[in-house]
């Protein structure tokens, strides 16, 4: 097993500056860019070129399409619109990796993306080095000539916001190539197992007071994404509690064996009827053999280590879950609250390279919430909706995040494939009530 | 055309009396038993056999089978429970009659209940003159044998559920056939056309002050659905402004002709998929004959009426209408704490006969709501979610409501299909975002 | 139980007269003109309106729309045709009851036929009784003007092409009702079961030559249908015996219990993956009550009679018991070829009003075929292709058999549904592979 | 462009031996055994390891499972059978590349194949080379131990077979690629383009005498598949005549511009029903760019060449065109009796390594049939079903032909794919009637 040599990427200047003061950090944003731009490519170091290609349903893209997608995200947004006579590389490229972006133009059909065999890997590989000089090429110039500070100062945006969409692909990246590689029956693996896990501890209950929360971001003038806007005060009217730590395999092997899946008290109706149309019976990627649990991870299948935090669960199997315990999943904005004054790096994530969650240590104290970042996403009860005043930018940027405002579920805190520099804790994640591809798991809540 | 002949059903005391006080007022709600079945009756007469058995697609039901399931809610919930050795009227109907209540048992395929000509309407209507004589006989028998002074507590909540619920199926039985009558080239109409409506007025903005809402039920001790519960305090965050009348059909034909329907931008991005997958340029029911638009109503297929309310929009109609005029749609709080000192009796309700929904007339002041309650349903921005605290009652009557909290829309105010007994400001109606065949449309909403 | 009162129609003058002779014929025709309507009304003696609305798949039509088209039949291709100055009776009838005659204009969907709550039964038992009187008086009126004796032997031909089919929609009507009908739990019965049958008697082989044969149609110069044309020589390779009589429902059930649907070797690739798909373990109507096998019948569900002829098979079934069996389907020259000499009357038919398959009586003889018309249709292993020399009709009409010369089988003999007068040896029923609905059995060949 | 170099390998021993003498022709099988696998790999040469993994349908495979496959047959029929205590180079890949022999064992998904990213492309030709080495070895072992003359011939009949078959898979990854290929839009070649066309020459009819044929295979002791057997006479009706060479594009067109794909009189009833379902309006891989017809080519988009034939029309398109022109399809006995004297070399065929047809070069007579055998495939009107006598093979063998006999229409004469040792006339090539991704034309036929 060739395990990718993946260097811990912590908070840097593109997350932790002022989006007013970009201008004044060139340098230090040019070298996040290339920190970024490395990170993808270290994350395909394990895989073969036919491994890049593989698409597995209309949800998920081939890691060759991710590569190609995050460099035309820059060509689109910054050299087109910057930089003078900008030739496109190669115009046909324009449709092929525009992902959504009905402003931008036409696009390649999603469930087809596996269908292009051309541009090969090494032709997107030659089209990322392209745009990798072009940038920087393109911002020192803007910088140098003086020509347009207002311009160079909408690049850098552009430019921030294109390194945090080049690190949500990257954790698609993973999470895409792992539900391609489980339909495999040679199970092959493109990590390293974890070693078996630690006990994880009693399941305490973490009280949080009723109040008015302040939700939403930017905090300390960083980046945030559109959708976490503008920072709102919210009343949680209820004295509540979450659980200290995400359930594990074996919490979730109870509801399991206690025939969970087969009563319909615990589920919505449209979970329920999710189970019976699809027969389901456990998580994504468990498998019987011989009456032992498995499970298809990315280090191959595995036996099930029942200390590890249950995850690729949907909206509705943690709901349903959850309801069985006789508790309920956390809102949005009891979660976010709760995890506003914990450190995000405490957690474990995509620069592990050891793409399977691992469950957070035991601290001393009882008392604590352990795990809010990283490991597995947790999802909320809160539907994915905007924020009081929220304002959908202008142009195609504004497709960005907006218009996905409808029948999506919020999960916060990251998992063991995001990056770490990514996160924060009024980041909302969202998918559909039925996905459960992405590392998902769940903490529990209930009212005080 | 004959006009089927409704008495007006005001408020009555099922809605009005406070639940703990039902034992000691068991004649009026008998009288309001024999009200409300008979409403349901009065509903069908324009109507033929052939016509009670249409069903057009699996969420609309055959007329004849809303007259024996509300039936059979009666029967499963009262008579089975608490008469001694009940024998079932015809043990078949269990099964045939359940919607969906799994704790209750097996439920015969929603999409084919129009395979059921047997039993027959007349059989059906022999079923329902059965129970209309057993249910107030169990409850003068409990009532007078004093047996069970709570067996009828327990049975009267559950009579006046049930009450509600035939109010529920009633709406549901008009609007069904609408759908089914729609795919019939012959435009069979059911009831008159309305006559033309006056003008609309001008659509003005009604100010609401930001701050902490009361919102929920029981208010007054009053009925109503679980879903309503718990009373609780709520932030608006900003002072908002309502339309002080629902969109009328000229307004949304703007919309249409400007290319609303073609035009990404003011839909969400499941929307838009709809848009495109289904071909979509006008709410349901809309042709075009000879480039003048006309729409398919209970009364037959008329020309358009531009100053009647647009109707039959879902939500990402609404929505996208809302967005193109730069407003957006309510939130359920900020429509329920506007509504909350409003009568609801000056709308437009069933119990006209004429389903179709004509515009709330103009009042002397400018800064009246006018038309909150009846006409048309409207859409809210609020996903159908359990309020903070809420509980799931238990048994089988717990999957009246909760478990539907999932990706679907809150609507308030009733529509012209509604009884005016049934509708409240707490109340709230839910649909998925792709329902259209509901008399549903919208008001506009902004910050302030 | 209610039983029509069916009178038998046998061989009358519009199936015996050669069409040369139709002029000459004019009372004796108006005479089956007035059977063969007749005939269609007494089927549904028995049933209610409701039940004449029902449609359970696309492929299969509401009672009461085949009593429509096989009138608009008649106004379509006699009185508008030939009527001067005819006034269509309703002319949106022209495409609700367009079955699929492209030439005639558009079609209403097959698949909704059961939302045309309008026209009521009652409407379309007028617009009947319209056609009834009409068609004649057209007919007297063209021999009586002797206007055109061109135009009344035209006339005449399509008179009788309308009888033909009109008959077929007979036995259409009583099996797209039994598949409606078999969706209802409650079993609805609509003629009396039949008597235990006898003992089938032996399975004996019927020795045919080799040779020269003439197959098709007309013979004697009686009607036929063009898909029966032109008679031409067909070549018998082998001598080869067909089985005396139709297989039983024993016999069949032998192939179950030896594990016959979970054997792909007896199946052809496409009959394999539709068990596979829908997971058929038994014929159409078939079910298991405690380990005992019912078969749901038009005289309700009903426990399995072992000596009736098996039904409700579809091609791939009957190829896969007769290759399990270590035989083969009779081709259809084979098959009409053996039958050319035998009487047609003394099998099961229609007119019984007991629409169930009985088993042919024993006769002396153990050489004679049995039950080769009548009882139940026989697939053969022949698509069903044009003859040699075929020549499809021009317009209108040349839709009735020609365009569906594609993908479906050949089936003989007339089965317990259709009018006896319908029936000869050179008759070709088609249906696709997949099919099962009608009265479908098998017969076995091999060569010898 | 890489031009594959592609040797012709024309007609040789495997397919000229009477199968009674293969063993003493051992050393030219093997010659044949490594000329055949040869080619395959000459197949892929122009092919990136990206283009070997595409698969745009069910219905078509991975060219890299195309490589595994027919060495998996090799493995499975010789090696797994005749080799004492063989052990399997890899186990899965019993699952991965069976095909569709239940006798075997399952199969893993078709639709699925994409997904195999491994084995890499690199590791199937491992594989490829072990059964490169291993199938002589087993043979001259059997020949050398004269262990068992039986095994010996079972194998090479085996080898003969599984040639055959290796040369059917050849085809296969070519269209299935083109398939795969034409859903770039960047229009990838994988061959070099076709000069064009010179003129067609006319369409003349040849005449051919009525009469009994003696049809099917084999012939002179030569190798044929089971579903050409037996041979057997067969009447042919009427003098019949063959258009001199199949319908170029240019006669094509006329049709397309005629508005045949508008006109339902053509088409056969399903054939009416794809077309209006897919929207369709000319052959697969016509394109049209401001209003000229281009088409998609393994050679990239070229512009539609006029005198070329017409190639990738499903049999409903071949049936309009023919009946359009009031002519229809040769049946395949009159196709077969036509070819029986013809020289199958003069063709164009898989050899070229230009994998588009062109139009045979006229002749100096005008009464010769032109481009019978490659070029394109015929369809013919005739549904593939077993020759009278026909036998089924024993055990897995039996599920190559036999199964398929059911839905499908024969072909007959070879295309430009076809290896030129494929062919002979009595050659039946079998798909349903709506596919079109093979090389598929038409030749014209009337009654005398």
């Amino acid at each position: 097993m060739k395990q990718p040599a993946i260097r811990p990427l912590p908070l840097r200047a593109f997350n932790q500056l002022a989006p007013t003061s970009y201008t004044g950090h060139l340098h230090a944003l040019l070298d996040d860019w290339q920190a970024v731009r490395q990170a993808t490519l270290a994350l395909i170091q394990a895989l073969d070129t036919e491994d890049l290609n593989l698409q597995s349903m209309a949800e998920a893209s081939p890691g060759k399409w991710h590569l190609a997608h995050t460099t035309w995200f820059f060509e689109t947004f910054l050299l087109a619109n910057y930089q003078l006579d900008y030739q496109w590389y190669e115009p046909a490229y324009c449709e092929l990796f525009n992902s959504y972006y009905n402003e931008i133009g036409e696009q390649y059909a999603r469930a087809r993306r596996h269908l292009l065999s051309r541009p090969r890997v090494s032709e997107v590989l030659a089209y990322r080095k392209h745009v990798d000089a072009a940038v920087p090429d393109l911002l020192r110039q803007l910088a140098g000539t003086n020509r347009d500070a207002q311009a160079l100062e909408s690049c850098l945006r552009l430019l921030v916001l294109g390194l945090n969409h080049e690190q949500q692909h990257q954790e698609l990246l993973i999470t895409d190539l792992q539900h391609a590689l489980s339909h495999n029956p040679l199970a092959p693996a493109i990590c390293a197992p974890l070693p078996p896990q630690p006990d994880s501890g009693a399941l305490n209950w973490i009280a949080m007071p009723s109040g008015v929360a302040r939700i939403g971001g930017p905090t300390d003038q960083r980046f945030c994404f559109d959708n976490e806007t503008p920072v709102h005060r919210h009343l949680l009217h209820n004295d509540y509690a979450l659980s200290s730590r995400p359930i594990n395999n074996a919490e979730y092997l109870e509801f399991i064996n206690a025939g969970g899946y087969d009563q319909h008290q615990h589920w919505h109706s449209d979970g329920w009827a999710w189970c019976q149309k699809h027969a389901q019976g456990a998580p994504l990627y468990w498998r019987q053999r011989q009456r032992q649990w498995h499970h298809f991870t990315l280090a191959g299948e595995l036996p099930l280590d029942l200390q590890a935090p249950v995850t690729h669960l949907n909206w509705y199997e943690a709901s349903a879950y959850a309801t069985w315990r006789g508790y309920r999943l956390p809102t949005e904005t009891e979660w976010e609250h709760a995890a506003q004054a914990l450190p995000v790096e405490q957690g474990q994530f995509a620069e592990t390279g050891a793409w399977q969650p691992c469950m957070p240590g035991q601290t001393g104290s009882e008392s604590v919430l352990r795990g809010m970042f990283g490991h597995v996403w947790e999802w909320t009860s809160s539907p994915y909706i905007p924020y009081p005043g929220y304002r959908q930018p202008k142009g195609a940027i504004g497709e960005y995040n907006g218009k996905f405002m409808a029948n999506q579920y919020v999960l916060k805190g990251g998992s063991c494939a995001s990056p770490q520099s990514h996160l924060r804790s009024s980041y909302r994640n969202f998918f559909y009530p039925q996905d459960r591809w992405q590392f998902t798991g769940l903490r529990l809540a209930r009212d005080i």
